[in-house]
């Protein structure tokens, strides 16, 4: 199935709103998970939707919003999430570090008692969108082990940063510590291919190029080992430490429907206007992507693109021409209408027969 | 021959002192030097001095100070380097970012016009010392091709983070952004062995396991792929775009006797104790330590460490017991010496020969 994105987001706007959330922030919710599915990020798109739901039900993430300023200056603020919903808090937290550092240069936000904020680059471009520079990150419940180790005590945190790029758009960087996302990891598997060396770990912490002893009680490694980890351990310091929150094993998981998650997140903007005249930030950030396009491409490769590209040219065609449903999916979104008394997804379709035909 | 630090510290002031640096200017260079090799971070070390003091004597690098504020607000400032050398500069920046973050919570200074800067942990473990955390970046000639290409056009642009970590000391991470150090490559070349797939490509930028075609024309691909490459760009962009800078091919290699090498850095400093009461900060951070170090260990592991445990532990052992110097580095250092009418490296030892006796 197909269906484009205004489609979706009433569709998941109306089943939040069924939950007790607001129109307002059902709406703020749907557009931010359907962005991920536009920008190719479907792990944090409607994927999520059915999850999401099932904690507003019970109560396991708030469907009212109870958003307190704990702590405040002129360049930084910590914020009490209130347990509501992280797409709607992260906003609100990146929009306060927006103002700031365009009074201060500097702005910092920190964010506690949150959930899922979903892809992070989408609060990062927040700020490029208004000529400064973003970074948004956020802990998570532990995946991984440190180097040497075999439990699960390393967030997969994600971290983004997103800056102005002149006659480019934005450059944006998204990336979550991991070796690479479990799914490459399974479709080795599926394949019967080897995966390389520093993927992943068995349940006893040996070194393993078999993807089914990873998936078998083994774990991902951090991406680049030390180099992963550390940045794990620095944003769970930055995000959840700072903002006396819970760390590693303190944090949940979204699918264990017992308790909150505990998640921090934080938001830090640099006001490059500020700093730099705009013609000549715009310069050199042209020149660099000037270079890093033009660089002579590998045999097979045809383009080479900057840090971001390749997801607005991928929203670029699904605002075009919509994003698949897959029927697995469509059935479980079903089903969850029918709970919740929403209208199914397929009568969103303003075209269905049509855009069917498509898959 | 082994070195205790105080004797390689003499001997490199001295040689700073000989091509024009002041005392005062020779000594933290020196110092910053040698904490390096203390850190283990050798590649950082004594082993720069003779291109440093190359580049001093041919005034590629100036050898007296003319560093200039072109920008300053209340939280950040953009300095002129002056082309000195960058470990003062660095020092001298980073006090300022610490400055304006214990006023005003962050701070940040740029730097351009500046040179090689040494072991990135440095400069961001000022901040941590001070009970803040401290960010520090720079940007470097690019050494590895984007995801796709065949040219150097992306830096290995190093990143350090350090935070308070408690009755843990401090939590430091220092990365670069290639997959390994070029050296790694040279060691499975030499011991016959493959590389994971993943740690370079030959010359035309296909991928390849055989060290011999990375390092025959080949390249050293981004950790992570686009992970490190992402954050390399983000790096160029903040510490080079920002302060309108060279970047990319526009830097200029150290061991190129021709040009001053326009590399720019980055400090950032986040003020902890404005954010959080230090004691929520400290039972935050040392839970988060303590569930890492009781992380189960994998099989013939026998301690978990925490990022820059292992350079701390180093350093003990270094200061207890002293540096090694080859005998090939002691050559080149001799003949250094010669020219520049400085005592010979073995001549600044107090008690030569039972150090010698250790080796």
């Amino acid at each position: 199935m197909i269906i484009m994105k205004e489609e979706q987001e009433q569709f998941m706007q109306e089943m939040f709103m069924k939950v007790g959330v607001s129109s307002e922030d059902a709406r703020i919710t749907a557009q931010s998970l359907t962005l991920a599915d536009l920008r190719g990020v479907n792990s944090h798109g409607i994927l999520r939707l059915p999850i999401y739901v099932q904690r507003l039900k019970r109560g396991l993430m708030a469907n009212k919003p109870d958003i307190r300023i704990e702590k405040e200056d002129m360049t930084t603020a910590v914020m009490d999430g209130g347990n509501y919903i992280a797409q709607v808090t992260g906003r609100i937290a990146m929009r306060k570090a927006i103002e700031k550092a365009s009074e201060n240069t500097l702005g910092m936000v920190l964010v506690k008692n949150s959930n899922h904020f979903g892809a992070a680059a989408e609060y990062s471009i927040m700020a490029a969108k208004e000529g400064m520079i973003g970074i948004a990150a956020s802990n998570t419940v532990p995946l991984m082990p440190p180097p040497g180790g075999k439990d699960k005590v390393v967030g997969n945190n994600p971290l983004a940063v997103s800056f102005p790029g002149g006659r480019y758009g934005i450059v944006s960087v998204d990336m979550a510590m991991s070796s690479v996302a479990q799914g490459k990891i399974r479709n080795a598997e599926l394949n019967n291919r080897e995966v390389p060396l520093g993927w992943g770990i068995d349940k006893e912490g040996k070194d393993t190029t078999n993807p089914r002893d990873i998936l078998d009680g083994g774990f991902l490694l951090p991406t680049g080992g030390p180099k992963g980890y550390g940045l794990a351990i620095a944003i769970e310091i930055l995000a959840a430490a700072l903002s006396n929150s819970p760390v590693s094993k303190e944090v949940k998981s979204i699918y264990q429907l017992e308790e909150k998650l505990g998640i921090s997140h934080m938001f830090l903007v640099i006001n490059a206007k500020a700093l730099i005249d705009q013609q000549d930030y715009n310069n050199r950030v042209e020149t660099l992507l000037d270079i890093i396009k033009n660089c002579p491409a590998a045999y097979g490769i045809e383009e080479i693109y900057f840090p971001g590209e390749i997801e607005d040219n991928i929203m670029k065609d699904r605002l075009a021409n919509g994003m698949v449903i897959t029927r697995e999916m469509e059935l479980e979104l079903d089903k969850l209408a029918d709970e919740l008394n929403v209208k199914r997804i397929k009568s969103f379709l303003k075209n269905r027969q049509l855009r069917e035909g498509l898959v």
